[in-house]
Parts: structure tokens; C-alpha cells; sequence
């Protein structure tokens, strides 16, 4: 099958009859829904600039086992190129839907699988690499959106998984069978799961040999049974469904997060891609999150290249472009916005192979990436509100604007610059407002901060990576100490 | 009259006949406005509070004029000490509410009136002084909430006021008759205006000669014809709607602004301040600035207490409270907090008498306060984020958590340490939310950011106060520099 | 007796025949030693001010107990204003100087003293109260200059003062005799203490029961037999001996500090303030350095002034006065600076008396000013250095441009503006590198990081004193939350 | 010719007959002057490295010319890999000298020549790259280091270099003749000049086409008649007379800088790489500065690995190991370096060929590079005094610690973990100090700032490179904005 256009994505998305919930009753149609629509149409972008040629090189690339154009989002990395073009055809996407476009999860999972899978078969003469292969090349095949679910909700947190009160704290096997396992649990803060097609689980960290029931990955499409999905709130969510396109600044992009539940979920055995082998538990987490941390250095900036236009537009718009501090607080963000790129490029150039082939990015440049991603966003959103201006928090409605009184009014004395609309400066002021406080804020900020792991998780990595004996070694040669 | 019980103040604003709009619509009862009430709610507790016996000293004064006790929001500032607690009491308000009072601005208008209508009458023989004075001593014994209403909406901000394309750009006088004066124009972010009795108008900025009709200073009762107001959109606004209390964090109170329009508004002569004398605009733009910079350092503190409260509960409640990091994280916040109390603080304690009388701010380190205040707040918001964790964002709702399939699903799933219930671990969530992305973070970030003027506007204060030539002098003489 | 003159001063400290070592040998006249000078200089500085009528207010207070006028540093503070008035005796004499004038510690330690004995003696029946009056009267009448010596060498941290392997890490007594008692050990880091008359001791934290000969205060003339101290290095010490005024940037004020050793000191009874009263080690360390740090923000703030103005200097000199960016980084030095100093001047006004009636600092302000200056100070200098620019570490020394051949050379190619000398643009720069890497350096940045207690010291502090219970009290009850 | 050993090197150095005058008087024997020779060991890091089998791929390549192995400092890059190799060349001699090496220089030079020269006679017809690839073969055959001299002294910077008062403020052509030209000027900051066999001149900016005689590049031998060095001071260089290992800190390594005079200097015509081709100027500065901002993001990274080593063995040696505020300043110090190395590493990554087929960094990310460099390494050195303690700045030296007398006592008193002798704990606070305020500050902080130009000038190339036009084009699009 060829590469699906964005159509056919939504329609296949459409097919697959989803048991999700919002505002306490179930979605009939997601699809169509307003307040999810636009993360639908996040995804969709991923398929649609993967059939325009001059994104081709970045959006696409050839399987290594079929020989056949696939999405990159379905790629297995096999060199540094490709994870800087995975850097890259991130950037892109965030310029183009400003929003979180969810389907890096997916590809990330792929990734850790791959190598995983391929080191625990070495070990244990398991299946579970040519397992995920199979489920692979279908994805490739049928060019499918995955999930990668990963953030169990933890409980307790000073205790292990299987020291937990209640067991389904962590997503485990409480039936085992001889065609495959049936798990019970719930995976919070699932970015995209809605509008993917399958979903891949894995555990959510290091695990000890009493945990072996919780060391399990598979995958499963969206439509299993005992799956369902509960939508959580963002900010401003609701505003969606007032049908103003001025007033949620980006009306035609966005991301989605839910709660989604395993309850007494049915895995068949070749969808098993780990199973009690509890010492790779910790190996796919790192593997998977350090992908992801390395996404950030993409996705983000795409999005940040967005606000800082969005900025500059704002001060043109304002009569404010000239102005030597304005200038210089569009540097400010472009500047950091570019250290967070270097961040995604360098971990991606200095990516090695794993044993299976794969490529893996730089740990500690991917954590010390996604570390700067939890800083910097949130200081060119208050430069972008600073350029802004207090309009953005304090204009009127559209239904102001569009009033036969009223309109009038807002459009004489909310002029900007004599040549630019007041309904043009109203939409970008809408557009920032949507970044730093809106529904976007919830992807560019927060995610930010806790996505692939928070950032205390990065410093322990960077701790662990940072190699600070051998500095300590430099340091007592340059001083010279013997002891 | 007595002071107002918060009752008696409700009551009083509900007889006001505003004319007020919202979402294109004319707001018929804005005090039982689901979306409008929070914000009055807001200004009440400046009434509550000043009943409770414990807090008399903060919320009250004596009138020097009048021997009576009244509420410190219509006292004129004699002292240092009246300077701090001035500062003590916005904390302790912003405590209480979690949002903007909004009853500052009159009391900052109230002190800069004061002192320069004093100064104007001394050079020109006017009665302004007189004018302010029984206009203030009715508001004293009426115990009346005042908005002070100054930011203009500036069209082209390369053009003087008398040169714009359209002269209502600034408001102005657009006629003089025996009894009084007509003025035109709209004031921008009027903070609080649709809780107030009266409002006050000042001009915006310095002004020159051609500027006559614009040097213009009054006050009028909300009701007057031809004052109209629409309210902005803030973050989140409707979900004040739905009816949840927990899905809003802060249900009780909020802030509000809106553009407000002055179309041919008649003022008596008793009630004009300022009346042409251009040369006078600036000063009374710069104390009430300064007034409304040292404000900051109290209110904004008071807010950050709750939030710095609320990251610890969150804490608390996730099980992560004895994590060094998240320890030292909220000794950040304090930090910070702290920080920008000391300089409220120091304002006051440097202030100086004027010529009237009245005590001013220290002016540098007021502006050093404010320009603190366009940062730490979201520094500080940014570490609540970090600590609260990504469930803040992607929490289900109230109406799921009420329902009776997905209610203990979620009671299972998000529940924190096992001692606190799941409602209350969202509970503080939402309030975390509330502050970081929701209505309530218009107030303590945007607000932050440009209320009493943008960064830009205190970095010039500050380049103008900081007496660089001093400072080399000093230089100069340590390096025994002779020139 | 009168107030010393900056003269006298100097001549009676050259009469202490004080056993100093420096380089490995006895430092036989320290007053004329040209690498001390300097540091002996900035202590006079306080007592020739104190001369000048214009300065009398700050420099110089009246003596509740004798009526007689006395010197600011020898003063107990009386009032919120005598703590508002220290801080800015202290800006003002870091602007004199640009260098640490060394005689706070001792003020801070009469203070701190002050108020800690009263308080043993009413729970003890001591004497303590009464010893440190009558020493604390001798200083204010003969104008002394008391050195207060607090920090321990501590040897290994985890243990307690007794539990140590060398039990002279923590200075203690050693024989009881009936008139008095001997005690060993060392201070680190003594300020000043070469230019001092007198020495205040004080345990150096928090004791337990079993740390009785620890809990040891007192004070001895600085000849006294047994006391020795050993300077310490600093950067760029050597070159205050080459004879060039230029080079050093700041040829006449300095600071100093030294490892003072007590080997077998004899302190008579009437010395001694804590002798085994443990339970107030804790409380005169949290006091004294509860000054200490209310003190660094107002001398750090007045070197501040100096550098910003050296910065502005080298600027005007470089011809980039006009660049919107060097102003605004001039801005931006001053308002770090003057945040300093808010923080010194609210921790003063909102202080409160002691049970003995002289005024405490508020501790959660004074910490929070010290935890700014662990880093503002170094925001400054790099902001200094990129003004300066390269030239400040590459610039050929004052020998280069004395010469013949080579004095030409520098002076047509180091040339900055036409009106302005090669030679006082090299001073120039030469005071900001004193102030960014050479001596002056050190108590301008290493002092500023550890003096009055290291970072970590401050937030331990501010976590104790921020009440973080009553901030969650606030966060649950705006989010209604009931436990 | 092989490469050169180390000890070929220092003697071919010796050979040359260099003028260098330091303190006012001409330097006879530089080689094995105590201020210069650390410096000079610096640069035979490169020869010493080069000749070891482990460092081989990084410090050599093969030269595509004439297929010998050579230097890498003289190579000219042929791809992405050997830009990225050159930063980990520069890291790993940051790490081994934890000082400037000052070779880089050169190599930037180089490469910008090769594709500047290409272009101007691909333009002209002149035969300039023929001129400079034969100067670069004979570098390349005879491993010699090379300097590149660009900063003018400038004069006043408001004028361009054809309307100074003193022609001479820009280096320039004086004199045309038969077989050369003859040149006045002078280099200020000349890193590593007097350790080089040859220096290579290049303008300092761009030019108009008034600027003819200053638009000029060649390349001379260090003894060139004309030429001649004055030796900047650093911070604490006379402490490198005094014969003390431990109070230098870092006894072996340094760098330095001196102010060159071209009095009269005559340049053969085949050593000319431009002669007036003034649109060219501006190219040639971009594309070295452009190198020599990557390079920051190699150099600094490897002496901030010592740095960071050093404040880790000082916590060790305090017993401050285990303190969790020490453990995560330590990771706070990894990321922000491991952060300048993202940045050096993705301009590498990111880099492209030019005309004449050698690769260029990507010229925005090294901007960047080099801006966050401009920041991080004094947070860094913040960080590192932080963790020292206070005992940096105050120990006593060397001559005390080796006294009968004050030695035991220092010994004792100074003494950090019982495990550790106190001369190695002096030694590391020693190196602290060298890399904070001593002789290597200069180049790890003061070069940081203004090497390969100062701020301001990479925040007007980020302006430049930012594409800011495309950003706005994005907004719009998400927001609907049709103008």
C-alpha cells in the first residue's frame, strides 16, 4: 500500500470505533468533535507534507526491508543522517501546525523496541525482535499512526510495582494463557492515542526480579476491547466549541491528552515484545525516553519558530518593530530558540549504532536537550507576552468585534499601525495567547517541562552520563596531585 | 457613614446601573454574572477584611481630615509606616484571594491626584486641590471603590496626541462649557472598573503644549451617560460557566478587565482635576506609576503565597515532598517571592514627603520592584509547574470524575499518597492551573508584565533615577582619573 | 576621648605589636607593608568620614548609655531607622573604597552580642550581659575597631565539635583557671582582623550538651600572647609591590583576610560572654550572621556603584556610550544592584526590638538579601567585562607605557575617544579588572558567594523562616479543600 | 618533513628571532621566560598529542593535496566529520592544558582563506588562492603554527578605516611597490602570536570601497623586520616568578596575548592574499569569525571539564561530597557545558561546502555557539566558587605552608577530609582560583566574552541569519491572516 494521504488517514481513523469519554459522557463521533478535531488535524499534517515532494526527502525514507518509501515516522534509524532528519521533519511539522502533532511517540517506541527486542532475544533466545518486526513492517505497510504508552500512574511512588496496595498502580499480566496474556492498568498523560491506529505499551521504568509480571511491552490497535480513554482538560479547551475562529488563535491545530485504561486487555503472543525479562525493563525506558528527549529539540522549536514569528508580527503590528529593545528581545528568543535545535542536532550527530543496527542518539546530549527544552520555552513565552502587550489577556471577543455596536468601536479604538486590520492584530495577539495561556500553552509549556520525563529525571541522567570521574582525573593531572 | 460590610458594598454596586457588554451582548446583571462574579468577590474581601478586628491595623486608617476610621484604600498615604502597610495589606489580600483586588488603583490615583493637583494649584491658582479633596473625603465616607483609569489606546505611537489621525486616540476634551466638560475616548485593560463607584481619569504620558485638551484629569460615577464598557476574554473565562467549582481552582474569586469607552461623557467642573496644563501630565503620570510599581511588590507577594502553598500540597499530595530537589525548588520560590517583598518594602521605607504633604515612594526602587515583577512570577510559575506535575494538564474533569463508570476509575488512578483523596490531589491541581494558565494567570503573569506600565517603561525610570553620573564620578576618584 | 581621626587611627594601630606572617615571615611593620596598606586604608575610611559634617548622620550616632556621639560601627541599633542608617553608612563607604572596609563584623558582632547575653544571663543569673557592656563602652569611647571571629576550620563536617579526631577544629577551652580561662584553635577567613584593636570570638554553629567547651565567647586585644594570624593570598597581591599606580587598578583601598591562630590565649573573666551555654551557641551564630548578611546589602551594593560607574567610564571612553545595547546593560547593573539594596533596607525597616531592647534584622529578609548577593554581583561583573571589553586583560602595564620606545606605541594605538587620555582609559580598565579578577575581586565576588555564610546556609535559613505551613493553609482554603 | 615533536617544536620556536618587550623591556630569551613559557607548552599540546597512536584520528588528517599526514591544525576541512573533529580535537586540548592552546587561531584563518581567496579570483582573475595554498603546503609540510591577526585597534569607531585622523588605526597599506607591499598597523589581543612560526593578517570588517589600502591579507614570518609584540598582563602573572608550583595552580599551561605593531612591515607579493578587493573584507571576517565561534564550542568545553573535575575533587576534599546541593550544582556545571558542546558540535553537523570545496560551520548555529559561550563558563565559574568555599581566596601560600613554623599549623588548621593531605586540597582550590580570578580566568572567562568578537556582534549575526521574515510568514498562516 502507498503512503496515505491526509484523507484517508482521518477516514481510517474514523473506522476504528474508540471508547473514549469527555465531560462525563461518551464521544459519539471524535472525529468530528470540535475540541478534538484539531489534534486530529495535527496528525493529518504528518501525512499530508509526506505527499508534497519538496518535504519528501525529510518526511519519508526507504525501508531498509522492503525497499518501498515509507513515512519517517515509521523508519528505523540506520544512521545519523537519519536522526538529524528526524530532527528536522520534527521542526517542520511544529512550524507547520504550531501544536503538538503526536506522532512521535510512536516512532520513538519503534526505535527502543527495535534494539531492545533485538537484545533480550540475544539473551534468552525469545521472539520477540522478529514479533515486533512483523507488527513493524504492518505499520510500515499500511502507513499507520502509533501511540507509545509508556507513563504508568505510579501510586505509591516509594514503592516497587509489585509492593504496591492496589496492583494496578503499574500496567501488569494478570492472566496468562496460552495464545497470549490479558493486562490490567492505566496509562496517564497520553499524548495523540486518540487519533492513533495501534498502540505500543511499555513499561515505565527499572525494575527488580519480583516485578516480572509488570515487565511487559505489546501492542494492540485502538478498537481492543476493555481499552478506553478518558480526554483530560486543557486550558480553554471549551473555547473550541464556541465557533470563533478569531478567538482560539489557532483554530485548525492542536494536541490531546487521556487517561487511557487497560481493563482486562486481551494481548495475543506475537504482540508480545517483552515479558518478564525485568533487567531490560530500565534499558527500554532509557532507550525510549532518550529518543524522545532528543524529539524535543525538534518538535519545540518548530513551535517556538511560530511564537517568535508570531512576536515579531505583534510588534509590526503595534508600531513597535523599530523599537532597539524589541529587537533585542526577538534575538533573545531566536537565540534560544536555536540552542535547543543545536541540543536536537548534536545528540542526533553523535548517535551510534546499537547491536541491532539501529542508531541511537547521544545520552547525555539528548537529556542535557530535553533539560534546556524545560527552560527555555517558558522565557520566550514571557518574551513573548512582553511584546505582546496586555491586549492579548484583555480584548474583547469576537462576537465583541463582529456586534454591529460594538464592532465598530473595538475596530476604531483597538487599531494597531494605520495599514494593518484591527481584526489582523487581534488574530496574532489571539495566536500568542493561545501559546502562553491556551489550549497550545499545554503543549509548549507543560509538556516541556514533563514530557519524556521531568526534569529532575534528565539530571539524574546527566549525572549518570556526565562521566565526572574522568574530570576529576583531568583536573588532579592539571594540578598535579598524586594521592 | 461607616465602613461597608462586603454585603453592603455588594448591594451598592448592584444599584449602579453600568452599562456593560460581554460576548456581544449587554451584560443585564453583571453582579450575579457567573463569569463577572469572582472578580467582585475580589474587591469584597477589601471590605471583609477591614470588619475583622485582626487585621484593622492593615486595612484601616484614621482620616487626618475627617478623625474618622477608614478603609486604607481612600487613605492618603503620611508616612513611611502608612507606605509599608499599605504593601502589607495588598499581600495579605492577594493571600485571601489568590487574584487582583483591584481596588489599588483608585487608592494610587487617590495619592498622585493629591500631591500634583496641590503642585498645579500652587503655580496657577487653580482649585484642583479642592476639587480632589471633597471628591476623595465623599469617597472616604461613602467608603467607595475608585478605578483609576490612565492607559490610553495610543494609535500611532510615533505621533503626539493632538497629531493623530483620530483624536480620540487620547481622551480629550471635545468640549467646554460653563458648567463643565465633554471628553471622548476609551481607556484600554481597565482593571476592576465594572466593580468600582467611581473612576478616575488621568492622562497617559508626558504631554506638550499643542497637548491642551488632552491634559485632562476627572472623576465620574460608572453610571454617567455615555460610559460604556466591553470586558475582555481571559483564559479559561467559560468554564466559569459550567457550574464546576473544582475544575476552575480558584471558584471564588478572580480579576477582570475591560475596554472602556468614554463617548461624549459630560464632566462638572468640581469634579476636574487637571484641565490643560500640559506640563503637569507627566508628573501625575509618574506618581501614579510609581504608586502602582510599589503596589506590585505587595500583591503579587500575596499571590505567589498561595502558589508556593499550593506547589507544596501538590507536593504533599504526589508523595514527593522530602525529594531534595523539590525542596529546594520551593525554597526558590520563596526566594524569589521574597525578593520582591523587600523591594515593596524598601519603596516604602526610602519615601519622602511631597510638597502637600502626602508621602511618595522611593521612585528608583519602585520601578527596580516592578521590573522584578515582569520575572519572578514566572520563574516561579514555571517551578509550580514543575513540581505539580504533568496531571495538571491532562486531568480528566469534575463532570467525569462525577460520573458513575469513569468517577472511580479516575478516584483509582490519580489518587496520590494514600491519606488524601483523589478530589482534593485534583483539587490543587486546578488551583496550580488556575495561576499558571487560567484567568487567574492573566492577573499574576500578564498583569506581572504590563500592569503600571511595560518592562521597557521601568528600565527607562530606572536609567533616569539610577544617577549614573554619580556612579562615575565614584569610578573616577578610586582610579584617580583627572580629566 | 573624641572621635579618632583617620590619622590616629592608623598610628595606634601601628602601636599593637601584632604577630603577622605573610609569604612565610613575620610581617615586621604591617601598617607600611604595601600589600596590607591598602586594606588598613579602607578601615580608616571609616573613621575619617566620620569626621565630615556632611557625612555625621550615617557615619556617627549617640550613645543611649553615655550620651556621648560615637561611631555608627560601634553603635547598638536602637530603632528600625539605626538599622535602615548602618546600611547606608555601608553603601556609602563601598563607594569610597571599592573595597571591603572591613569593619562590620565587629559591629554586627556587638549586635549580635548585645541582645544573646542579656538573654543567658535572665535564664542563667551570668554575668555575661554586664562583661560585654563594659568591653563594648571601652570601644565606643576610645573609637576601636573590633574584629568579630566566628568561622571554624571545622575539620571533618559530619562530626560534631567534641566528636572531633583534633579537637582544636572547633575552637575550644582548654583549662579552667579561676580567673579566667585558655583556649585553642583557629578562625578562617578573618576579615580584617590585622587592622582591628579587638577580637570578638563566637562559636561557629549550633551546639549539643556534650559541646561545653566549645559554647566559648569572648573578646581579647589583638597583642594578646598566643594569637597569631597568617594572611592569605590574593589574586594579584604581589603586584601592589611593583610601584605601579595604574596597574592596580585601585592603588589605595583594599581588603585582607587571614588564618588567625589562637594557641593557648588566656581570656580573663571579665571577657567572656558564653562559657558552656550551649543552647545560645546557635542563636548568637543565627544573630551575627543575621547582620551580616542584612550588611551585604549595603557595602556590595556600594562597590556595585563603583564598577557600574567604571563600566560607564570605559564606555564613554570607548566611544559606545550612545549603543542601545551598552545602555541597556548599564540598566540592567543597576537594577541587580539596587534590588541589593532593597533587600538591605527592608530587612532594616522591618525589624524589631530583642528582649534587651536593641534591633533585631527581620531573618527571612536578611537571608534572602544575602542569597541575591551570592549572585547578583557576579551578573554585574560579567555585564562589566563585556562592556570593558578585551582590552582590560590584554592591555600592556604601566612599565609598557613609561618607556621610551614603547610608551608612544601604546598611546596612538590604545587610544579610545580623541578627547580622552590613553592613560586614564588603561585606568580605567585597569579598576574594572581589579573589581573582576584582582584583589578587590576577591571580597567583591569570593566574599560575596561565602562571607556571612555560604548559599546553602541562606536557603536552610529562608526554609526555616518561609512558613511554608501557612502557605498551604492559604492554597487550601481558596481551593476549598477539605482534609 | 614528519610532524613535528613537542620538543621540535619549542626548539623551532627558539630559533626565531623575535622582538617581545613585557614590563618595558625587551624579552631576550621568551622560550624559557617563566610569565611566557606555560603558554608555549600550551601550543606543544598540539605537537605532543599528534604524535600519540590514541589521539591520532583527532589530531591529525590525511592532506588531500599531497596525501600526508598532517597536523589537523593545518588542514583545510573536507566534510561535516572533520568540522566535528575539530571541536572534539579542541575539547580534548582544553582538557589537557585547561588553558588556551591558541593554535586555533591559525587553522580558522586557513580555512577561511581557502574558500575567500577562491571566490575573489574566480571574480578578479587574480591568483591569490595559488598564493595562500602555497604558503598552506609549506605550513602543512613543516607543522608550523600560525597565528591569525584581525582585530584593529580601531580608533574611533564612528569612522570608517579611510577617515580616521590616524590612518594608522586600521593596519594598511603604505607604500606599493615592484615585488610587495609595505604595511603600518597594529593587532591588539594577539592570542598566541609569540608562539607562532607565522602570522596570517586578514581586515577586521567589512569596508567600502574608500577602504582600498586596508582591505589587505597576507601572511608574514614572525621575524619580519618591522614586526614587533608588547605582552599584555594578566590577572596573578607575577605569581608565576615566585618559583611556587602550588600557588600558580596550574603550573605548565597557560595563554597569552600581546598587542603586535606592523611598523613598516614589507609583505612579498606572493604571501598577499587580498589587495584591495574591498567588497571581499566583510566575507572573510564572517567566515572566521564564523570558525572561530565553533571553536569556543570545542576549547571552552574541555577547560570547563577541568573546572568541573576540580570543584568536584574540592568537594571531596571538603567532605561536601554527599550533600545533595553539591551533587546537583555539579550536574547544573555538565549540562551547561555539555550544553556549549551541543552547539559547537551541531554548526559542525550542520556545516556545507563552499565554492572551493572546503566546508563551512553553519554560521547561525556558531553564532549561537559562541553567544551561550559568552554566558555559560561564568556560571560555570560561579558554580565552581560556590563549591570551593571561601578557603580559595584566603589560604595562606606556599612560602607559609613550606615554613618550620607556620607550616605545621597550616597543615593542621587547613586540613579538609582526614584521608587527604592538605597540600593536595591547597593545590586543587589553587586551580579553582587560576580558572576564576588567576591567569587562566583571562582566557576562560574574559576570551569566552569578547574571542572571536563580543556579544553584541553575534546577536547582530543571529539577527541576520534568524530568517525572522519566514517566522512571520508561519504565524500568519496558523493564525488566517490574509494582509
Amino acid at each position: 500500500m502507498a503512503l496515505m494521504t491526509g484523507e484517508q488517514y482521518i477516514e481510517s481513523i474514523r473506522k476504528i470505533p474508540m471508547e473514549i469519554y469527555m465531560f462525563g459522557k461518551k464521544v459519539e463521533n471524535p472525529v468530528d468533535n470540535p475540541i478534538l478535531r484539531p489534534s486530529l488535524n495535527s496528525v493529518r499534517m504528518t501525512y499530508d507534507l509526506a505527499q508534497m515532494p519538496e518535504y519528501q526527502e525529510l518526511m519519508t525514507a526507504i525501508s531498509p526491508e522492503t525497499g518501498e518509501r515509507i513515512n519517517r515516522f515509521t523508519h528505523i534509524h540506520r544512521s545519523t543522517e537519519d536522526l538529524r532528519n528526524k530532527v528536522k521533519m520534527q521542526r517542520l511539522l511544529g512550524q507547520k501546525t504550531a501544536a503538538c502533532f503526536q506522532r512521535c511517540v510512536g516512532m520513538d517506541a519503534f526505535n527502543a523496541e527495535y534494539s531492545t527486542t533485538y537484545e533480550i532475544d540475544k539473551k534468552y533466545g525469545t521472539s520477540y525482535h522478529e514479533n515486533f518486526k512483523k507488527f513493524m513492517l504492518y505499520c510500515q505497510e499500511n502507513d499507520l499512526t502509533v501511540d507509545g504508552a509508556m507513563t504508568d500512574v505510579k501510586g505509591d511512588r516509594s514503592k516497587a510495582p509489585h509492593a504496591q496496595d492496589d496492583p494496578d498502580m503499574f500496567l501488569h499480566v494478570v492472566e496468562r494463557r496460552p495464545d497470549g496474556v490479558v493486562v490490567c492498568g492505566a496509562k496517564a498523560h497520553q499524548t495523540g492515542i486518540i487519533n492513533s491506529h495501534e498502540v505500543i505499551v511499555m513499561p515505565t521504568q527499572s525494575m527488580g526480579p519480583d516485578d516480572k509480571d509488570y515487565a511487559i511491552s505489546f501492542a494492540v490497535p485502538l478498537d481492543t476491547k476493555g481499552l478506553f480513554m478518558i480526554i483530560g482538560r486543557q486550558s480553554c479547551d471549551t473555547r473550541k466549541l464556541e465557533g470563533s475562529e478569531m478567538d482560539v488563535g489557532n483554530s485548525e491545530f492542536g494536541g490531546v491528552e487521556a487517561l487511557t485504561v487497560f481493563d482486562h486487555v486481551f494481548v495475543p503472543n506475537d504482540r508480545i515484545f517483552m515479558n518478564g525479562e525485568t533487567e531490560y525493563a530500565g534499558m527500554l525506558v532509557e532507550r525510549f525516553a532518550g529518543y524522545h528527549r532528543q524529539s524535543y529539540g525538534g518538535c519545540k522549536v518548530g513551535v517556538g519558530d511560530v511564537l517568535i514569528g508570531a512576536a515579531a508580527v505583534a510588534a509590526d503590528y503595534n508600531g513597535a518593530n523599530k523599537a532597539s529593545h524589541i529587537k533585542d528581545k526577538l534575538i533573545e528568543m531566536t537565540h534560544l530558540n536555536e540552542t535547543l535545535y543545536c541540543c536536537g542536532i548534536a545528540c542526533s550527530a553523535e548517535g551510534a549504532p546499537t547491536e541491532s543496527g539501529n542508531y541511537m542518539i547521544d545520552l547525555l546530549l539528548a537529556n542535557v536537550c530535553k533539560q534546556n527544552v524545560t527552560r527555555f520555552p517558558y522565557e520566550i513565552v514571557r518574551l513573548a507576552e512582553d511584546i505582546a502587550g496586555g491586549l492579548m489577556v484583555t480584548a474583547p471577543g469576537e462576537a465583541d468585534f463582529r456586534d454591529e455596536k460594538l464592532g465598530p468601536v473595538i475596530d476604531k479604538y483597538l487599531k494597531g499601525v494605520s495599514t494593518v486590520s484591527t481584526e489582523n492584530r487581534l488574530r496574532i495577539l489571539r495566536l500568542i495567547e493561545n501559546l502562553s495561556l491556551g489550549t497550545a500553552a499545554v503543549g509548549y509549556r507543560t509538556e516541556s517541562m514533563h514530557g519524556a520525563g521531568s526534569p529532575q529525571a534528565q539530571r539524574i541522567m546527566i549525572s549518570r552520563q556526565g562521566n565526572l570521574a574522568h574530570k576529576k582525573e583531568l583536573a588532579k593531572a592539571i594540578a598535579h596531585i598524586k594521592e
